[in-house]
């Protein structure tokens, strides 16, 4: 058994490699392939309450495991995350408990993977500009996936808090400077650029959109992150309404989690009709992407236990050959 | 956050202190302070099963965590745990995971300890002598268990294998000669010593009664710990009719799990009115014990996660004081 700390996971998966098991994630997830329970949720009574997601996948290379999150609002007032996670990783061929990662760090990595794999297969291939709004703890994953995906010149950086934003470019120019040669420009308004950009990744737990749809123009590329709740909502009723192409991560959990989808179809200003499918569908052939450099594509992920355990299996795995991490005996 | 291998646990608790714990958990169980959903249980094909099992309990001193206990029969062919086990802590107050301890020792002990709780509870004050049936792999901490409570001059040891019996009686010396003055001996048939024991306890996966109930004499305490499903059955039905006590660790679990139990039910051989409670009543003082010497009295456990959880919150405790167990960052 060993451990991996946030500083192991990173020294050990590339986001290039994250965006590949993501894809593989939710292939095995369309196919069938992945046993994911509902999770149980327990309450401690004045404190807070505790996810247990197990999943496992079936097929050559079979997977099992277990994220942990805990959800304590109270959390921070100690300098504690209101969030923390923890992976569990088995050997799926013996049960064995091989490896606890910090399932924070895994969190950001695979969601943001999620969304490369959908900007990878969605966007514009020749995609220069783009536009994040919010820069929350899962910001800096988003942004290197976009900027692993396609080869961006100029990235805007939106926050509500204008000073978290300009703190987010300095943060974000320093992470990546050595491997991508675009530009973080901090903005006051989203909708000052929302015309001007090929893809828009939206990560905040907004209960409004958090941009004008309007404004959107043909071929850009629209990834809804943030919303994970029937009461939240990050992307405009107009944007779905002009989509070519909307695919969600999973049908299932978009459509009992997600306020942006949810309300629209529940006011009947969208139709199930309008749903493409599942990504996992795209990277398997079995549905088509973008057919022209006009089209606008939104992918919506709300995420699921599939992604942590294929991303975290894979990190595993080369833990071990590398001999990364904290071997406990 | 901590790892706890086996041998930690053991520096960090004793059997004394693990069977005290026992009682508790059982108590906040029977009090209705212990939420334990149904366990979710992972099939992966062609392999073996995993079952997560978490729980948490309220009050001045809340708990949380979860054990995972994965079922793969064909492990040992490769040198491994059929039965792998690892259990995972969490802070109730916070939701951060704070240890990492072998699930299998953990186990072991926590079951010695439940039916330590249920000897000191309900054997004869001055019993000096006992009978252990089965000597796999719960049976060293079972013997301890019975060991701790009472001040035992003689522990028969039956094993259907004699040679794993005398093999266990020569490992119980080493164990315990520096704690415990009693003499461990191997016997070849029960039943030469059924009627002569105050306690006799059973650890087995039989599917038959382990011992003839007719030669079971007033005064004895039986202890039924092994029969987990409703295939299996240790505690002879005569034993059970003319038992004065029959108390079980909880009653939802023994009577959906325990053969021992279910099936005599089943064919009107004993009464639900027959069952007195639950330990944790006991402990409780809601119900009462043994009103006699002569009473015959059995305890029968399946085991339930609040057990694990509160032994394992205990240790943890002990440990971070202790300073105690592989530190993880």
């Amino acid at each position: 058994m060993r451990y991996l700390s946030a500083k192991d996971i990173k020294q050990v998966l590339s986001m290039k490699e994250a965006i590949t098991e993501d894809k593989k994630a939710l292939q095995l997830y369309s196919n069938g392939k992945a046993d994911i329970p509902l999770r149980t949720n327990l309450s401690v009574d004045g404190f807070g309450q505790s996810l247990y997601m197990p999943g496992t996948t079936s097929g050559d290379d079979p997977t099992l495991g277990l994220k942990i999150v805990a959800v304590y609002p109270d959390n921070p007032k100690s300098g504690l995350p209101s969030v923390p996670a923890t992976m569990i990783t088995q050997d799926a061929k013996t049960g064995i408990v091989n490896a606890i990662l910090d399932g924070t760090y895994l969190t950001q990595l695979r969601t943001g993977a999620v969304q490369g794999a959908a900007t990878d297969l969605l966007a514009k291939e020749d995609a220069k500009t783009a536009l994040l709004i919010g820069t929350g703890g899962q910001a800096l994953t988003q942004l290197e996936a976009m900027l692993t995906v396609r080869k961006l010149e100029l990235v805007y950086i939106f926050d509500r808090d204008q000073k978290r934003a300009k703190d987010f470019c300095q943060k974000a120019e320093i992470e990546f400077k050595d491997r991508f040669s675009a530009d973080f420009v901090d903005i006051d308004d989203p909708n000052k650029v929302v015309s001007k950009v090929d893809i828009i990744t939206s990560v905040t737990t907004a209960k409004e959109a958090t941009f004008d749809g309007d404004l959107v123009q043909p071929g850009t590329h629209i990834n809804g992150i943030g919303a994970y709740t029937p009461e939240m909502c990050e992307i405009p009723v107009s944007a779905l309404k002009k989509a070519d192409k909307i695919i969600f991560d999973t049908l299932d959990g978009v459509l009992s989690e997600a306020g942006d989808i949810i309300q629209p179809l529940e006011k009947s200003l969208i139709k199930k009709s309008d749903i493409d499918g599942e990504l996992g569908q795209l990277v398997n052939k079995d549905i088509k992407g973008r057919k022209s450099d006009s089209d606008i594509t939104i992918f919506k992920t709300v995420g699921t236990a599939v992604l942590d355990i294929i991303v975290a299996d894979k990190i595993v795995k080369k833990a071990i050959l590398q001999n990364i991490g904290t071997i406990l005996n």
